[in-house]
């Protein structure tokens, strides 16, 4: 496995000498759970051959481990980073390891500096976030590292990302299989990542029942009662708004209403993210794709420590599948 | 000063001996900045005569500061702990200090585990908060600890905490000034220590002007606006709505347009947290008061800092003043 230092026998060696699982292992060798004395002597006959060394939990002068993670993120701890933190910290918890908190703020010598920071204090292993799904530069340090929600560039880094274009065509078959046929679709600025990416998965699914080229503006409410201005001037006959976010599509949908067209009667709306301070505070509350940054940062975490534990080798991209959550705006 | 220990000489007992300030000692012992040789060599020799061992940063042998720092919330890192914690973080990267997170998710024994894990990791200090300024239990451990924006119950203790009551008189005080003079106060639920603390300071800026006792309902848009129909039918007089939160004041917008009523001419809002999703995307932008997070996570960080180096005894209790955010809700 890359970059990964193999300092000391590990609990996974003993358990598969002694042929073992590695919780089976860890029991024998702490004296825990219900197992047979046969198999605990073969496992502690095992460690002992191997030299390793046990403790509490694991711990013993062997053990180099700090059991300390850092968590690097550019999003400044936004809407994306939060749950995906929870996520994380649940998975790592079982671990006993603790998180330490680097908030890049995208400057890449605060990202230099905290790197450094990270090595010196030789944690066990790092998880690199951000708000985009755009590939980054791999960190590219002898430390096992897990890439969460955005990647890196290289493939051969640990990656569990979010499949953003399986996301968008959901919703996006979601208004047609409810019977839109007339769909635009509202988006963020097309230089971002996942504007692009959700928009041309949108128009792959929706095909001619797109009737414009994906309008790309900003991830604003504003933009959202913007767009149905043109629209409605461009298009009355529209019966569908896909949109790029859940802020995007909360304007819209406010904006249909001061315009006197029922939602979901004469236009279905849907957005993107599940944020629920947009979502639900919408009239009617928000169809929308969500994400499961929570889940996605509890394989995440779970990743990490497979790799800091060394058991076993969990594939190198693993991707969620987006759900859709079906609400007032679509039916 | 309590539960601090003092093992070794500190660079503020070398600044002492020398006559100097403890960034003088500092750049000094490190050579760097513009100091005097003269100057220099009386602080290299006050390091000597204490035994101050400097090495990079200060570290050396006799240094048994791990240089991290807990930070432990109740708030599951939403609104009010972000922007905290981004102070918190600008004022700790100053001393080289890594965070290390705990989000308790309001649970005990949660807490509990977090705190002996803190211990057993020797962190140097700890910052406790959470999404109310009602007081927590003190955690009354021998650690230099700071409550952040929730104080503890014990007056020894060291916190930052926001004026809640400044702010409500802010904002009361901007309305009747802007010349409302029959004014109603929408807010969260009674129970809550925030509704119930903005409530009390409305009623007493406002005296007469109030019409009306304190609303008490949810912390939502949708709270808003219901409490929009049922004040134009008990007082159709009125001209002025002053909200507990962002959310309250938006839907009060809201359903102020919806009902034709013009914002601000006929009717001022004014909103508390200045959230900017909530503020910014509301039509008009929102008046509201602002805690001024980020300043009193920095501020506590500095403190924490300042109470992990021994640099003299902060106050055990700061007390930051909110600030007013006129928008064109209330002009």
């Amino acid at each position: 496995m890359k970059s990964i230092r193999r300092t000391a026998p590990r609990i996974a060696d003993v358990a598969e000498r002694a042929g073992v699982s590695v919780s089976t292992a860890s029991k024998a060798l702490n004296d825990t759970g219900q197992l047979r004395e046969d198999t605990r002597a073969r496992v502690k006959e095992a460690a002992a051959e191997l030299g390793f060394v046990a403790g509490a939990s694991g711990r013993g002068p062997a053990d180099t481990r700090t059991y300390t993670v850092g968590l690097l993120t550019t999003d400044s701890f936004g809407r994306f980073t939060i749950p995906l933190l929870m996520g994380v910290e649940d998975a790592l918890a079982a671990g006993r390891m603790a998180i330490i908190l680097c908030d890049t703020r995208d400057d890449v010598l605060r990202e230099r500096h905290y790197l450094a920071s990270l090595q010196e204090r030789r944690v066990d292993g790092l998880i690199i976030t951000g708000r985009t799904t755009d590939p980054r530069p791999s960190v590219g340090l002898p430390i096992p590292t897990v890439y969460a929600f955005s990647p890196s560039d290289d493939p051969e880094d640990f990656a569990v990302v979010a499949d953003e274009a399986a996301g968008a065509r959901a919703a996006a078959e979601h208004l047609a299989a409810m019977g839109s046929r007339r769909i635009v679709h509202v988006t963020g600025p097309q230089r971002h990542h996942s504007a692009a990416i959700r928009a041309e998965a949108t128009a792959d699914a929706l095909g001619e029942a797109l009737i414009a080229p994906p309008q790309y503006g900003h991830w604003s409410e504003e933009w959202g009662r913007h767009a149905v201005d043109m629209t409605l001037a461009a298009h009355p006959d529209v019966d569908g708004f896909c949109c790029g976010s859940d802020q995007i599509a909360r304007g819209v949908t406010d904006r249909l209403r001061e315009r006197g067209v029922d939602v979901p009667g004469q236009v279905r709306v849907t957005g993107f993210d599940n944020w629920d301070v947009m979502a639900l505070a919408s009239r009617p509350p928000l169809t929308t794709v969500d994400m499961g940054l929570k889940t996605l940062g509890r394989l995440a975490g779970r990743t990490l420590l497979d790799l800091v534990e060394g058991e076993g080798e969990p594939p190198r991209r693993q991707v969620l599948a987006p759900r859709l959550e079906v609400r007032g705006s679509s039916l």
